[in-house]
C-alpha cells in the first residue's frame, strides 16, 4: 500500500482509542503524526512508522487534518488552544467525547480562530476501530464532512454525517450512553442479587441475554410511541411495572443489597401513576422525564 | 387432537398471562378448568370449550394438577388458603411473580397442608406462550416436575428445572427483571433524552439498538469475572464509566431532564472508587452491591 495519494493525518491523544485511531490511518497508508501528554505512548506506533512530534504546534503543523481524542472537553481545550494559530484554515475533528453543549462552545470557539471544525463520537469500543463493527458519528459543515470521508472512512464500520448542529453527535452519544450505562448498572445489580440468592453468575447469563435480546423489538415499538405521543394500549403498563420492580426491590433488601437505581426507576414510575398515566405504556415515561 | 390421554389442568387466575396458559393447555387437547376473581374473563375460553367454575374449591376438584397465575403471592394466599382441603394431595403449580422469600414461604404453607408445590416464574410476555419463544422456569422437587413435565411442555419454548430450593425460579426472576427494568429505565431516558436534543427517537433506535447489542458478550465477561471474583485488566473501568456517567447527567440537566436513575448509578461507581477499586472493571460493582 503507497502513502503518496494519502491525506496526511494528525493524532492528538493516544489513549487507548487515539491509539486505535493512529493505527487504522497508519495501516491505511496515511502519513500519521502523534502528540500525546505522555509522549511514551507513542512508542508503539512510532515502530510502525508513525511520526512524533515533541509539541502540539509541531503535529499540527504536519497535517491539514487534525483530529483530538483526549478524556474530555477540558483536556481538548488545553492542548488545542495554545495551538489555534497553527490550526488556522485547516480542519479539526474532535472525536472526544462529552455532552452536545460543550461540542457547540468548542464549534464556536473553532470558528472564532478560523479552524474548520466537525464534532464526532465514536460509539464502539477501541478494539473494534478499522473494522465492520466500528461505529463513529459525525455533526458539523456536511461539505466539511463530504471532504474528509474517504480519510475518515479508514476508521471502518458505520460512519454517519447526522447533521449541521455540531452537538448533534454528541447528542446521539449521551442519549446512546446513558442506555448503556444504564443497562449496565442493571447487569452488575442482577448479578449481585442472583448470586447473593446463590445462583451462580455463569448460571444466570444465557437467561440474562434472552431478557436483553427482548430490547431492541421494544425499542422499535416505544420510539414510534414517542414520536407519536401514543402511549395507550400497550400490553404492559406502568403500573404493573411499578409493582414488578417493588418485588425485586423487596427481594434485595431481604438480601441487603441496596437499589438505588431501582428506587429511582419506581419513584418515576408511581409519579406518573399519580399523573394518571398508569395504565399506560412504559414509554410514557419518556414524555414524564421531558416535563417534569 | 383428542383430549383422551391428556391429564386436565386447572388453571387459577385469567389476566393475560392466566388466558395464555388456559389457551395453550386447551390448543393441545387438554381438559381445561378455569376460575378467576372477575368471571367474564373466562367468556373467550369458555367458547374455545374450557370449563369454568364458579369456586375455587370447585375449580380444584376438577384436575390434580392445579396452575396458579394472578398478580401476586397475596392474591395467590387469598385465592388458595381458603381451598387448602381441596387442594390436598393435589399439585399447585404457582406460576406467578414474585420474590425468592414469598415462593419458599408459598412451599412451606403447601407442604404442611399437604399440597404438592412447584415454583415457576415466566420470562417471556403473554403472546410467547405456547410457541417456540416463551421461556418458563421452574423450581422444587425434581420428581413432581418430571411427572408434569409432560403437560407443561406445552406452554412451549424453553422450561427448565432450576433446583430443589423453592425460591430458585423466582430468584431468577427477580434478577432478571432486575436487568430488564432497569435496562427498560435506562430506554426511556436516554430517548427523553434525545427528543430534548430534537432527535426523533425512531432516528435514534438503529443506533440504540446497536449499543444494546454489545450487551450480551459483556454478560458473558462480567459473569465469568463475577464468578471467578477477577476485576482487573478489563479495556474499560469504574473511573471512567463514572466519568462518562457525569457527562450524561450534566446533558441531561442542560435540558431540565432528571437523573434519578444515573445518579444513583453513579454515586455507586464513585464509592467503589473511594473503596480503590476505580481502574478495576465495573463489573466489580457487582461484588460492591453485595458487601455493602
Ligand atoms: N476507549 C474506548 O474504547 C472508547 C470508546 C468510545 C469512545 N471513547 C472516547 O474516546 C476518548 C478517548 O478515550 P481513550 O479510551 O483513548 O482514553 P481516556 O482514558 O478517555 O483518555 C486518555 C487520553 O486523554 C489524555 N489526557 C487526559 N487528560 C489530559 C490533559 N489534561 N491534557 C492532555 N491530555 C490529557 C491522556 O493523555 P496521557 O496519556 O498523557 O494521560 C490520553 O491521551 C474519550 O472521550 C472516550 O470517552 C473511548
Ligand atoms: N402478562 C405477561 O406478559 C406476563 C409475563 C411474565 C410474567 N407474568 C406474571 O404472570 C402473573 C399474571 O400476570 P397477568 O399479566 O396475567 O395479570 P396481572 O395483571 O398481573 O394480574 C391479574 C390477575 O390477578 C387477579 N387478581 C388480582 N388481585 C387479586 C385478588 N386480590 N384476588 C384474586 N385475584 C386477584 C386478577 O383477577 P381479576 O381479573 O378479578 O382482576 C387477574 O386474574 C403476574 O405475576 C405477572 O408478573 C405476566
Amino acid at each position: 500500500m503507497t502513502a503518496a495519494n494519502r491525506e496526511p493525518v494528525t493524532i492528538l491523544g493516544l489513549g487507548p482509542m487515539g491509539q486505535a485511531l493512529a493505527g487504522a490511518f497508519l495501516n491505511n497508508g496515511h502519513p500519521t503524526t502523534m502528540w500525546n501528554r505522555t509522549e511514551s505512548k507513542a512508542d508503539a506506533l512510532v515502530t510502525e512508522g508513525a511520526h512524533r512530534s515533541e509539541t502540539v504546534v509541531d503535529a499540527v503543523a504536519a497535517s491539514d487534518l487534525v483530529i483530538a481524542c483526549v478524556i474530555d472537553y477540558d483536556a481538548v481545550q488545553a492542548i488545542v488552544e495554545p495551538a489555534a494559530t497553527a490550526l488556522k484554515g485547516k480542519t479539526l475533528v474532535n472525536l472526544t467525547a462529552d455532552s452536545p453543549a460543550r461540542a457547540r462552545e468548542m464549534a464556536d470557539w473553532a470558528a472564532e480562530h478560523g479552524i474548520e471544525y466537525l464534532d464526532g463520537a465514536i460509539m464502539t469500543p477501541a478494539p473494534t476501530i478499522g473494522g465492520s463493527a466500528a461505529v463513529v458519528l459525525y455533526a458539523g459543515s456536511q461539505a466539511l464532512y463530504e471532504i474528509h470521508e474517504p480519510t475518515l472512512s479508514n476508521l471502518g464500520g458505520t460512519a454517519a454525517h447526522l447533521g449541521t448542529d455540531p452537538g448533534r453527535a454528541a447528542a446521539h452519544d449521551v442519549s446512546l450512553l446513558d442506555m448503556f450505562w444504564t443497562g449496565m448498572a442493571g447487569m452488575v445489580h442482577g448479578f449481585a442479587l442472583a448470586k447473593a440468592e446463590g445462583i451462580e453468575a455463569v448460571d444466570l447469563a444465557p437467561y440474562a441475554k434472552g431478557i436483553v435480546n427482548l430490547l431492541p423489538d421494544i425499542m422499535s415499538d416505544f420510539a414510534e410511541r414517542i414520536d407519536e405521543d401514543r402511549f395507550t394500549g400497550d400490553i404492559s403498563n406502568i403500573r404493573s411495572a411499578a409493582a414488578g420492580m417493588d418485588h425485586i426491590i423487596h427481594a434485595a433488601h431481604n438480601r441487603d443489597i441496596e437499589t438505588g437505581v431501582l428506587n429511582a426507576a419506581t419513584a418515576l414510575a408511581k409519579r406518573a401513576t399519580e399523573s394518571g398515566y398508569g395504565a399506560e405504556s412504559f414509554a410514557r415515561l419518556s414524555q414524564v422525564l421531558r416535563d417534569a
